[in-house]
């Protein structure tokens, strides 16, 4: 039986809360991808970690092993509803996922992990979303599974990260993702092609209440929900909801005709939460009726391995030697006027094939 | 003098509706890009066409004399404003154009030229945007250059085409271009990377302005125009002037501050046509004073130097035989959840190498 050559830390009456990386480091010997997938699929939460861990490594070596434990879990994924969250910095993020995530795993009973994209932890080299003490109550809790962003890499490669963290996820029988990702950036855009339901979180306050939401974001959004709606600010939160609506009235609808709510929450009160649960339900059951959920995943699917080969290409031909050295000179006088976009791609291929 | 050698067709004294392709086919002999250049920046709107039938070509016998002839325009080009328009089919964009370039050719002689992104041409074969007949006084008004769409090969490609047009327009004197694109498919994204002012024409009407309208449009547009603020359309017009008006104030503003107006014009009447004029003027201003016109022109080179290199890198990987076969067949299969994207991509690779 394979379970019995297991280290300690693999068994299930481990606390969910644990560190994986803390449990790695005391592991007697690693697991081999069969026996990760098994522990995982039986819901030990230190296995998914470990599992996601493995996905997200840049190590050469790890790769066949990250690869069949991907496959193995493949079959047993798509069983969740997949939700992305964004919105401004300051909008409160980590509170509404704390209170929404808290009502689903303890009112509901129902397992949710939230994954994270966060292209500044690119930058900063720290990850910031997904990090467990923004969520203390809901990482703690037995039905959540909490992971940061993954670090390092292009804001594809963590993408491409965070799209297979799901898979394993889905296979461990979480029923609910949620995709955390911030309002700046093209982090948006990434976290919608691998999403069932976009939600974006408004401030409220009189005016500018899109101040500093990307352009083009509002239009992604299935579903709007305003924070903060507490004491002073739930008049000009009902105001500023109205706006919204008359807002998303000018825009075009859908493929599949529907048509974005505002809601209002506040993440203090709990007001408004169950309402954003039984919007995101209605929306994937208008999705289902009209068979563009299936569509939409479908669709996600085959942009994500077209962009995974285009990548690959692509970073092949940037690590060529000297490249971007020459292509930023080149950049350089084409924005100047000097030369042709035609010589100077012409002087790039020649230069670089020969 | 190398003009003694020219044949007749190519002298100043042709009529400037002249067709091109015509007047190539009555041709002595070809001239010499130097012959060309030089007579099209003499203002010969017959040479220009030539100039730009070559640049268009995609024999690869052309090739030469094509970038010799954008090399020569090249230092002579940059001096115009470049506006985009754009607007669902039956806004009414030809009448627009008609009753716009007259005014501007006309009342303020000023030289312009009329190109055209037109993605349905690709699908149809046959050009639509531009088309001389839609434009029939323009068309023929000495200082109007109207050319269309070129067609065949990606979007991306005719998107380049249109760009190397526009250099060679710029360095045979124009001093306005207009970039027409339909509102559909991608093609606005295309003509927004290669101008410096984007204009939305709106349809009036109660309550659907916006349907037909791509999604993340209307967030693109420098200025709004309605159109067909005619008789009894005029009261309609005002109140969705003033919806447009309240919608746009949600939006977040551009990195330069700038206030998208909506305007109301009449093509028939020619209500509002000056305004729309004066419009452009204070927009390109307001970007000029913060620099940001130079700013996004240098941006848009770079952009385009970049993705002509990619574009060449991809194109060449998708040619590689039997690779398009393979790759929609890998698709569907990780579209139905069989394989992974990561197994798909390895085994692309591992085939297509091999």
């Amino acid at each position: 039986m394979e379970y019995a050559a297991l280290s300690v830390e693999g068994g299930v009456e481990q606390p969910p809360t644990m560190n994986p990386k803390r449990g790695s480091a005391r592991s007697v010997r690693r697991q081999t991808p069969t026996e990760l997938v098994e522990l995982l699929t039986k819901g030990d939460p230190v296995a998914l970690g470990k599992a996601i861990t493995l996905i997200e490594s840049s190590s050469y070596r790890d790769r066949p092993a990250a690869k069949e434990v991907i496959e193995k879990c493949l079959p047993l994924s798509g069983n969740s509803i997949r939700v992305g969250i964004t919105g401004v910095p300051g909008v409160g993020k980590s509170t509404f996922i704390e209170a929404f995530g808290f009502y689903i795993a303890d009112q509901l009973n129902k397992k949710l992990a939230v994954l994270a994209i966060d292209p500044t932890s690119l930058i900063s080299g720290g990850s910031i979303l997904g990090d467990k003490s923004r969520m203390p109550k809901l990482s703690a809790h037995a039905n959540a599974f909490v992971r940061p962003s993954p670090t390092g890499g292009s804001l594809g490669g963590v993408a491409a990260k965070t799209r297979e963290a799901m898979i394993l996820c889905e296979a461990a029988g979480y029923e609910l993702m949620l995709i955390e990702t911030v309002g700046v950036g093209q982090s948006e855009l990434a976290v919608h092609s691998m999403v069932d339901c976009f939600l974006l979180l408004m401030l409220s306050g009189a005016g500018d209440e899109m101040q500093g939401i990307k352009r083009g974001i509002m239009e992604m959004a299935d579903i709007l929900a305003i924070t903060k709606v507490d004491g002073e600010n739930i008049n000009a939160s009902k105001v500023a909801a109205q706006r919204y609506r008359n807002a998303l009235h000018l825009f075009p609808p859908t493929a599949s005709k529907w048509s974005p709510s505002v809601l209002l929450t506040s993440s203090m009160s709990a007001f408004g939460i169950d309402e954003v649960w039984s919007e995101i339900i209605k929306f994937v059951e208008h999705e289902k009726a009209g068979h563009f959920f299936e569509k939409r995943r479908g669709n996600q699917s085959k942009q994500w391995l077209k962009q995974t080969i285009e990548t690959r290409i692509l970073e092949d031909f940037y690590r060529r030697p000297n490249l971007l050295h020459r292509l930023a000179f080149l950049e350089e006088r084409v924005a100047k006027g000097e030369i042709t976009v035609r010589s100077a791609s012409d002087a790039l291929f020649e230069e670089t094939n020969s």
